[in-house]
C-alpha cells in the first residue's frame, strides 16, 4: 500500500449497530445526506417534526459562535411509516444540501489541510471529493442526529430513559462538577450548551476569542443517562462501555473517552474505587458511581456517566505549512466557513451515539427474554 | 426487565473482528478456555512456541507481584495448521485450566462482590458460574493473547510493524515520557513493565504495600505501534481508532481510552495542535503528532499512540458493605488469589488486542487493493 | 407470539453482503424506493445512465406481457460519485414513486390476499402498509437491480466476467437445452426473454391466455457466469452456492434453487456424475460440468450455472376465498394491477443479485490475495 | 488470481446465525473437531448425552450401508454449563478424532480427486491438509450436529416445535409422498433413513449394489417442521426460505433446494397454486400448503416442507481421469473408506441445519416481542 497512488480500496463501515442498525450516506458538498434506519420496531408513533427538533439543535448558523453556513436541513421521510406509525420495514431519512459554496474550497484539491482527513482519504480511496472534506465533514452526523432522535423517542417509550449531553469544559474552562442530572432546558439555555450559566458565559467568551484570533478550541462534553435497565452490554467484546466508547470515538475531532472514575480513577485504591452494593427501596444499587453504571460490561441500573474529548478543530484562518498531491511542501490558508468550536452543535451528535447504542443493546438483550422458558 | 428474577438471557457477543475474527469461549474454573481464529491468511509459518512466548508474558505467577495462582497455560493447537503452515481455515486453541480451588469462592454465590459483575451477570443471565468470576474472569483474555500473538506475527512479516505496550503509571506514580519507541527487553526487564527501570521500582514496592494493606492499585497502559501503513481504518463508523477504543474497553478493569493528544489536548488551540504536514524521504509525514497516528479515522503512516487508564483491582483483602442475591445487605471479606494490580499481566493483553484490529483493519482495506482496477 | 395481535416486532434484514453490501427501503407506494450501496470500489466510473438501462430492463409496462403500470423508474445518484467516479464512500440511489393508485387496495385493508405476505406482515409487524403489498411488494427489488448494475460494470471491468440469465419455462412450455452461452440481445429479442424466438412466442401466448383468464403462471430462470476467476466462495458456510441459493430465495415468488446437475443429478452415479479434470490451455478444466461451475463451495473457473424456480403470481382476477384482519372467512376479487408472470421482468434481477453474490466473493477472497507474504 | 499459485487466501466465514451463531472448527485428520455456540440462552438444562443422541445419528460405521470408518464422536462439554444448566455464554464443543489413516491419502497430495474439493482449495488456499478431504471433509458436520441438538431442544422446549427429515429418494428409487409427519421412531427403523420401510429396503440394496460396483449414489431428503409459530424470518434478505436454501448448500455434496411446490408448482397456474386462507379453530390456516409454511419470507404457521437434492458420492473405487497439482494429466483410483451415499447419515445434518435456521430467527423476531410498547 502507498500513499498517494491511486488506487481502489473502499470501505463497508457505514453501518452502525447490530439489532437496530443505521446506515449513513452523503457528502457536504453533494446533491443530499440521509440514513436508513433498519430494525425500528413497528406501531412506533413517529413524526418528521419530532426529527426535526434534534436536527434543528445540531443545524450550522444556529448561534453566534457555531459556522455561519446557513442550512435549513429539512428532513423527509420516505418510508417506514405508515398513518403516523412505523411498520417495522426500513425507514429512510434525507436531507437536501443548500448553502453550498464548492468554490471555496478549490485550494483543498491540491493541499491536504493539516490534521484533516484530506490526506489519508486520498491515500486510502485515490479519488475523493475534496469540497467541505466531502464524505469526512461532520455533515455525515447528520443522519447519526436523525436517527438518533427515534432511538431516543424509543427509550423514553420504552422505559423513561433520559439522555443528558452539556459541555463541561472549553479550552481551559471547566465548569464545576455537576451534581444534580441536568434539565434538557438547562443545557439549551446557552450557546454553548454548559449547564452552569456563569460558566458558559466565559466560555461564549473564550470561542469568539479564538474565532477573532483565526484560531479554534475544543473541550469536554459529559454524558448522563439515567432509567437504565439492568441488564444491558453483551460481554465478552461488546461491552456496553465498549460500544460507547466506540460509537463516541467514531465521531469527527474526538481524542478521548472515559467512563464513571475514568482516568482519575486511577489515583484511588481498591478500597476507595470499589462501589459497595445497598439494598435499597427492593432494589439493589451502589452507594458511589465510580462504575459510572456499567460493571463486567453491563449496566447496573445507576447512572450512566461518562466523557468524551473533542480536540480544537482544525480548520483555523492562518497560514499553515502542508504540502500538496504531489508530496511537495506548500503553504495553506484555509478560507470557507467553520466552526471555531465544534462542542455546542456536538452536544446532540453525543446523544443520539448514544441513544442508538442503548436502543441496540436493549434490543440485543430483549432477543431472549421471555422468549424462551426453561 | 428485572433484576434478580431467573431469566433467560444470552450474548452473542464472543466475537471480534471481521476479516479477522476471533471467538473466544471459557471459565475461570470449567474445564478450559480457548479461541478459534478464522480469517488467519494460509502459509502462514506457526507453532505453538510462538503462541505460548506471549501467554507466558500473561501468566499468573510470573512474578512477585501477581496473583500466586499458578497455572502452566500451555497451548495446543488443535486445528488450522498442517505441516507447520496455516491452512486459511479457523485455527483453534485450547488451553486446559489447571490450578483451581473453586471452594475459594463459595461465599460468592451468594454475596455480589463490590464492583465486579457477580451481580449484573445474575440480573441478566439468571444463572452464574461464581467461581473465580466465571466467564468475566480475566482468564478469559488468555484466547486473545494467543489470537493476538499470531496476529503480531502476520503484521512483523507484512510490514515489519512493532506494536508495544508499557505501563506508564501505577496509582500517583507517572514515568517521564517516554520518547523512544521502547525495546521488548527494555519493557521486560523489570516485574511491573515500565521502560523506566528506576520508576519501576518505585511501582512495584507501591504495588507491594497495596498488597500488604490487603488493597490494590490502578493506573495506565501506553502503546505505541511503528510502521503502519497509510490507509488503515473504515469511515465513518469503523475509524481506526473508534475500534481500538473499544478493543480497550472491552477488556476487563479499563475505564478510559485516548489517542495522541487525547483529554490533554483539549487544553491547546488548533494553531497548537495541527500537525504541519511535512515531505520527507520521499513520502508525507507529520512535524508533530498529536492525532497520534490517525486522521479522519485512517493511519497517516505516523506513531499510533494511545493510552488506556485501568482502575484498581476489585478483588482486595478487606470487609465490604454489599447485598446477597436474595437482595439484603451483609458483608464480604474477599477470598481466592488475585492480582494487587492488573497492569504488569494487562501489557501483554493491549498488545493483543492492538494485533487483532490492526490486522482486522488491514484485511479490510485489503479487499479491494489491486482487486479492481478501473 | 401470537398471529394477528399487534406487537411491535422489527427486522434488521435489509442488507446483503459482507465486503459490497447494499441496503435497499421503500414500499410500493410510498414516496419513493432506493438503495445505498456499501463497499464500492473508488475510482469506478460511473453514470446514471448505466444503471437507468438495467432498471429499463425490470420497469413496468415495457411490454404488453407485464403490468401495465406505468412508471420511469429514474435513478438519482445522491452521493459517493465525485466528478463521473466513484470516492469509495456509500452510493444512495433514489427512485421516486410515481403512477400509483393507492385506492385500488382499499380492500387488501381488511381482506389478506392468498399466497401474498399480507397475513405474515400483519401478523409479525402488526402493522403494514397495505397499498400494494407495501415492503413486500417486488417493486423493493429496485434497488437491487440499480446495485446490481453497478457489480455488473466492476465485475466486466476486473476480468470480463458476464452473467446472463433467460426464461427456460413458463408454465408446461420448456425451451430446449440452451448450449452456447446466449447473447443479450438473443435473450432480450423478445419480451419474455427466452433465446429460443420459436418456443418464446409459445411462452408469450400461454401467457397472455393466462391473462385473459384471470389467472398466471410461472417458470423457470437459468443463469449463467462465465470468465469467473478460480477461487470465489467461503467454506465452510458462505460457500458460493449457499449464498447464490440464498440470493435467488430472496427474490419475491421463488419457490426453488439448483446449480449444475441440481434434483436431475440425484439419478446419476457418481461414476457419471464425476466431472473429470483436465488439462487444458495451461489451466485446469473439467470434461463435464456436473458441478456448475462449484466444487467444494469455491469457482472452479467453468461456467456457473443454475436455475430457480418461480411459482406463479399470487395476484389473480378471479374471486377466492379467503378471510380478513378479524379472522373471518369472506371472499375477495383482486383489483390492482399486475403481471400475469413475474419472469420476463425477473431475468434482470437474478442478474442483479448473481452479480451481488460475485462481487461480495471476490472482494472477500481478495482480503488477502497478494496482501501478507510468506 | 491464478490457481494453482501459492498465494495466502482465507475465508471469514465459519460461522453460522446471528442470534444463535455457531463456529464449526477441525479438519478430518487434525486432532479434534469441534463448535462454539454463541447466543444460546441461560437457564436450558443441558448434558453431553443429548448432544451425544444426534452424533451418534451421523456417527461413521453405523450400519452396513455408511463408511466403515470407526469413530466414537464422544462429545465434551468445555464452557457454558454449569451445574447441568447453561449460563449464556459460549458453549465450547469437542469431539477429538480417532480412526485416521492419513496413509491411505497420501496420493492426494498430488493429485486433484475428480469433484472433490482438492483443485479448489489448493487453488484458493494455496495450502491444504489432503488428508480425508481435510476442512472440506463431512466431518466437519459434527459440530454442526452437536449445536443443533441444542438448538433442537430449544425449539421443543419453547414451542413443541418438531423437525422431521428422512429420505424420500435414493438413485431412482422414490418413495411415495409421505402424507402423515412421521415419528422419529418411522425414520430410525431403517438404515437408510426413509419412513416407508418396503421402500427403504430398495434403497439400502440400491446403495450396496452401488459399493460392489465401487460406485456411488444421491438422492433427496425431505424435511418438515410442525408447530412453528406464525412470524419467523426477516424479509427482505433473510426469509426463512432464504436462510433455509442457504443452509442446506452450505452441505458438503448438496446441489438442490425447494420449499413448498417447489419447481414442480412452476407446473401450476395461479388459481391452482395459491394457498385459500380457512378460519379455523379461532386461528388462520390455509386450506392446501404449496407455500410450503412461509409467506412473504415469514412462516404461516402451516407445516414447513423443503427438499434437497444430494449427488452422488465423489469417492468412487474406480479409476479416474484427473490431472495432479503441477497440472499434468493423470489416473487416480481412490482408496480411503468412504460412504456409498451420503444421505443416510445426513439426515440428521439436515434436521441440525433446520433446528439452527429457526432458532436465529426466532431469537431475531424475539428482539422486539413484548420489548417496547407504544
Amino acid at each position: 500500500m502507498q500513499a498517494g497512488r491511486a488506487q481502489t480500496f473502499r470501505a463497508v463501515s457505514n453501518s452502525f449497530g447490530q439489532s437496530f442498525r443505521i446506515t449513513t450516506w452523503g457528502e457536504s458538498h453533494g446533491p443530499a445526506v440521509g440514513v436508513v434506519v433498519d430494525g425500528c420496531p413497528a406501531r412506533l408513533p413517529l413524526t418528521a417534526a419530532e426529527i426535526q427538533a434534534d436536527l434543528d439543535r445540531r443545524r450550522p448558523g444556529q448561534s453566534e459562535i457555531t459556522t455561519p453556513r446557513q442550512e435549513a436541513d429539512q428532513v423527509e421521510i420516505l418510508s417506514g411509516v405508515f398513518e403516523g406509525l412505523t411498520t417495522g420495514v426500513p425507514i429512510s431519512l434525507l436531507v437536501r444540501n443548500g448553502d453550498q459554496r464548492p468554490g471555496a474550497y478549490d485550494e483543498m484539491r491540491e493541499k491536504y489541510r493539516p490534521s484533516h482527513a484530506d490526506y489519508t482519504y486520498q491515500a486510502k480511496y485515490g479519488h475523493r471529493d475534496h469540497r467541505g472534506g466531502g464524505r469526512s465533514s461532520a455533515r455525515e452526523t447528520i443522519g447519526r442526529v436523525a436517527a438518533g432522535a427515534i432511538a431516543k423517542k424509543i427509550l423514553h417509550l420504552a422505559g423513561q430513559v433520559e439522555i443528558r449531553a452539556y459541555v463541561t469544559h472549553i479550552h481551559d474552562i471547566a465548569a464545576p462538577a455537576v451534581v444534580n442530572f441536568p434539565s434538557l432546558s438547562e443545557v439549551e439555555a446557552n450557546a454553548v450548551r454548559c449547564p452552569d450559566a456563569a460558566v458558559a458565559a466565559q466560555m461564549i467568551e473564550r470561542i469568539k476569542q479564538a474565532r477573532s484570533e483565526g484560531d479554534s478550541v475544543g473541550g469536554i462534553i459529559e454524558c448522563r443517562v439515567r432509567h437504565v435497565p439492568v441488564g444491558l452490554g453483551e460481554p465478552v467484546f461488546d461491552r456496553l462501555e465498549a460500544d460507547l466508547a466506540k460509537a463516541m470515538l467514531s465521531l469527527p475531532a474526538t481524542k478521548g473517552f472515559e467512563i464513571g472514575s475514568g482516568f482519575a480513577g486511577t489515583l484511588l485504591k481498591g478500597s476507595q474505587h470499589n462501589d459497595a452494593f445497598v439494598a435499597q427501596g427492593g432494589g439493589i444499587h451502589t452507594a458511589t458511581n465510580n462504575s459510572g453504571g456499567v460493571q463486567g460490561g453491563i449496566s447496573n441500573g445507576e447512572e450512566i456517566v461518562f466523557r468524551t474529548a473533542f480536540k480544537p478543530t482544525a480548520t483555523i484562518l492562518q497560514t499553515q505549512k502542508t504540502v500538496d498531491v504531489h508530496g511537495a511542501g506548500t503553504e495553506l490558508l484555509a478560507r470557507g466557513r467553520h466552526d471555531p468550536c465544534v462542542l455546542p452543535r456536538a452536544v446532540v451528535i453525543v446523544e443520539a451515539m448514544t441513544a442508538l447504542v442503548l436502543v441496540d443493546h436493549w434490543m440485543r438483550q430483549a432477543a431472549q427474554n421471555r422468549t424462551f422458558k426453561f
